[in-house]
């Protein structure tokens, strides 16, 4: 069974942020955002998890064997480096969608994400060490199919896009939808989904609905060990397996 | 009319070198990709151009006002910096869509995204000085009427999620379909459109076309210049206006 | 003759910020410090200046060709990505000594460095594109010789280090004593020095006097231009000229 | 008795690099420089070390409590976001200065610094963690005694920056020759000195050589601990007990 450790990540009070006292340029918030994210990846990532940038303002984390101490010092980090402060909220669920939902809970419950008031919250309880096991997290790595040869060599590269975006929203909802699982674009032709201890044939499943829904070929490597970065580097070597023998689905 | 001068930027190789010779970890994709996506923020961004970061290894920029050479000097930068390099090709329509079509079959012309030969290319012919005019880049900035309070502060900060990527699936098929437009997700619940001459008629049909499809409530705010950073801020100006009037379409 | 345009660059307030409320993790103040100084010489060498990091908080930039607005910009541009602000101050002379002292009066004059309410300082005037002229900016780039023979693959790299900082700490007291000249450490066994009109012999000279007075061999390249930018590849070049003919000091 | 475990971090084959083929531009090598010590401030301060910039290309590191993987992994996330690569080699002394000095010979023995096959070394043993102790690492903070006042608000910034250099200059070596130990400046009017377990007396006496040697006022907190981190957080919290008692040295 899995038992997923979810962190939202939340900028304090940023929209009212970007357009105070004018609106901000542009260029330095989309700056400002891929860098903070690129932060987050790194200090994250140097304790085994896995941030997704999702809407860059909110961003999510898999954070099996981070501590509240861990998360405290990744907040006071942002803190000294960036105009703004971010809160975080820590939940744990074998499903990650209903991890995700009590986190969120939590953090509305301390108030707006516009709320000038509401910053730095630290919220939930981190799975404590002798909880831990090497079935908590289930990471998937879906990529498209001959994505360079079928799309970037071919088409038009917005049209490209739209195909990579309209396979990556078929399976973000259908993941979440039937299986409980969070699905994130991170680049290229590639999605990473944290899943419940899905067995293949959902995966079979949902690689089929993506094909019949709007046509885009995807295969999948899937890992599962104590934290994302491990399971999440079992799944890549998974979906080279995929490549080299020309199968849909791989287990690690 | 409109003269959108669209830069496709493409990272060379990129596919193969993140397996090669083994998967190289995610958190370091991440981290380089997000942070290139910075750097080249900033290097357009220095010169009044923007760019998108759409699928990461392919990006898209609207760089009116940049030469050859300054091209050029982003690619040398890009090239000092980091363990990869990128391909620029540049084109200019009236259609933001026809410009980067052209880009597009210029970079392809000159091999596949993953041929390991094909390094560096630039190609394409930019705006010569005495053909740019105050009219030649329109920029429609969209968000989500109040994202914080139905979605953030409401739902699950995945369903917030789909509802976000849903109304921008729908609006970047709809305005590159029928209106010849290029619409990023830029974070929050922000899109930024680059667009060709469109009135506010069309602008409104799109906003219900979105609302009919998926129920999401979008406004908009038009600016037109010279330079996409002019014209983005222009917008973004027209979006307050929105924000304050209680108005769907605004022009600055 | 040289007209230098020389901006210093003052972080705002920020030693009280540094301890308040509590003392910040030293790692953070040097990832801060060092990211402000890389993007600063990205938005400055963007318009072709080039900046030294001297003391961190506070730093020199050699700025011809950059105007009010290009300074105002960059103030903004650290405003929406840092915790902390950044006053500047430019003025040209000459003596680039002469101008840094101007430039250091100019910020002093508007409060203290450590004064909360003195932010965002911006003052002094620019040179004028018509008094702009090929001649205006003198870059001497100095190399140790046979660093990496002499002292990098043979000592303790702690008196590596102390020998390169005793060439430097002699070389940059005696071009500002003797030649109004500002020198500074970049990196490796690199210094480069912002000059008023040298001659040959000048060069020469100072060479003889840190070897005399500390045993360290230095070499020189010189370049003049209107820029930092193109001074200093002048200079670069004419530093490779010194290592293929075995010559001191050489001239673009 | 103190055990400090140093690491020597050394870029490949850089000087080599910056000039092929052709001199590179001065403001990327910054930016390079400045963003990777940044990176390693932050790979090693996430793991509780301490980075000193020191050259750029040759850095030194304080690692109690990294082991070889943690070096390894700092190793490959280099690799994966440079176009540099690092070679680090590792070694423990009571003394930090023969630390560091074991730690470069065993990279010295490995090859040249500018030898194009000597790449990605990783030598030494790390201190285990049995052997491992409170005492292991001491760090003293040093400052300037009301430098705003006497420098920063009075002076030509470069004049001040003379000052901070020569009282920087003249600690560095007194601290290397009379007392085994490594003193970095980190910007501002900051020096940190890793040290062997110097008494007070050790440090009056160093106060007092730089005070008659050069007239530079400095004062000092000195902190222990089993981590870089820990014992320099406690040498600032030292450090503000001087400013708040008027005192020279104080320990935590």
């Amino acid at each position: 069974m899995t038992n997923t450790q979810v962190t939202l990540i939340q900028i304090d009070n940023y929209g009212p942020w970007t357009v105070t006292p004018e609106p901000r340029r542009e260029v330095d918030l989309q700056t400002l955002q891929s860098r903070l994210y690129a932060d987050l990846s790194q200090l994250f990532g140097n304790r085994e998890g896995y941030v997704f940038f999702t809407r860059f303002d909110n961003m999510v984390a898999v954070t099996n064997g981070l501590d509240s101490d861990a998360h405290a010092l990744i907040q006071e980090s942002v803190d000294n480096r960036y105009p703004v402060s971010v809160s975080l909220s820590v939940a744990v669920d074998a499903s990650p969608a209903r991890a995700l939902g009590v986190a969120t809970d939590q953090l509305q419950d301390a108030g707006s994400a516009q709320d000038r008031g509401r910053t730095e919250i630290l919220r939930g309880d981190p799975l404590a060490d002798p909880e831990r096991s090497g079935d908590d997290v289930r990471i998937a790595h879906f990529d498209v199919n001959d994505a360079t040869g079928k799309y970037t060599d071919e088409l038009n590269e917005f049209d490209s896009f739209i195909n990579i975006e309209q396979g990556y929203a078929e399976l973000m909802r259908h993941m979440r939808t039937d299986h409980e699982s969070l699905s994130f674009f991170v680049g290229g032709d590639n999605i990473i989904a944290v899943c419940d201890a899905l067995e293949a044939a959902a995966y079979r499943e949902a690689i089929e609905h993506v094909r019949d829904a709007v046509g885009v070929d995807l295969k999948v490597g899937v890992g599962t060990d104590r934290t994302a970065q491990k399971a999440g580097m079992a799944a890549k070597h998974a979906l080279e397996t995929c490549r080299e023998e020309g199968t849909d689905v791989e287990f690690a």
